[in-house]
């Protein structure tokens, strides 16, 4: 069972690699089962589907990115210095794909999110699910920063913090478009100002 | 030269409509063609790839979507009412698609932004070319808004135009995944914070 789960394993992290750049729908079967150095033929005995595979490759995305958010927004100090210190690795996390590939390849889970939407239902549940849980981790330390004034009450909602992640979103698409990871130095004055708490 | 003409119409049109919802890689040339009733053997009469088809596709749609975007922003009135008219006429574009549809197709430039980056250049290139023009147009007003007094002047600039944007094409992918306008409801409020012009 060993040598089974290794190659189930090898599957998933071929499909977050080969996916993060390629897309989905550009994207073959033959193709990550060769990365995957896993007989084709044996694909359908680990995965129903390219998709089934798809969403246990952004479940392996996810678990490695929340616990970055989980560790960066539970350490201690005040709120927002947790919230910079998150948005702070997220911009690091493209300038060190440029680095590393010449390339910045945005974020796995949006450029999925707009890729398929509705094309693959089961793929679209589980990016959402991710997105709220996301939402939440920043509402959760918006609510903080209101507890310790660093932040206006009135700001420390779902909606703001959903505008939080949609203006880090939309920044990472235009760092991939522009294959410039610079784009993402604006980050955070611009999220403190979503938040009523700029200087 | 008419009938010629007409047929290399059909194509972009078709190119537009079916990969505002299916994506890029999704979309064959074959099927273009069915959709455009142009024979597939004189598809390379008109364009010399899929790829040259869909800068033509982009420009059509961003043409459409330009003449609204100056139409919203050049009229009378004051500078941030001008504003928010452009970006409740951008929500209202994803509210009918719902109705038409059933499905919030999200922003065809968005969409392959993030599908296609580096992967086909002279589409990436339109794109950042078309984003650099928003963010301009946007800057511009916020200029007006700055002399206006509505807007502090410090906001004036293209990194604010730049955040403004994209927090809509953020909040646009929240709205498509969750197939839900409603998301954008925020959009406006969340705007004026970024513009340091909240009430």
């Amino acid at each position: 069972m060993g040598r089974t789960s290794t190659a189930r394993e090898r599957l998933i992290d071929a499909t977050g690699e080969l996916m993060q750049s390629r897309g989905y729908s550009n994207l073959g079967v033959a193709e990550i089962c060769a990365k995957a150095e896993v007989k084709k033929g044996s694909f359908y005995h680990f995965f129903e589907s390219k998709q089934a595979l798809t969403v246990e490759a952004v479940n392996a995305y996810w678990n490695a990115e929340r616990s970055c958010w989980t560790t960066e927004l539970a350490a201690t100090g005040p709120a927002l210095d947790r919230l910079k210190r998150l948005l702070d690795t997220m911009a690091q996390l493209q300038r060190r794909m440029k680095e590393t590939s010449g390339t910045v390849d945005g974020c796995f889970l949006g450029n999925l999110a707009l890729e398929l939407a509705t094309q693959e239902p089961a793929v679209q549940t589980r990016l959402e699910e991710i997105f709220d849980e996301q939402i939440a981790l920043v509402a959760a330390t918006l609510n903080d920063a209101a507890d310790e004034g660093t932040v206006p009450r009135e700001r420390a909602t779902a909606a703001t913090a959903r505008a939080v992640v949609a203006h880090l979103e939309g920044l990472v698409m235009f760092a991939k478009l522009k294959n410039d990871p610079t784009v993402l130095n604006d980050l955070w004055p611009h999220t403190l100002l979503l938040l009523g708490a700029a200087g």
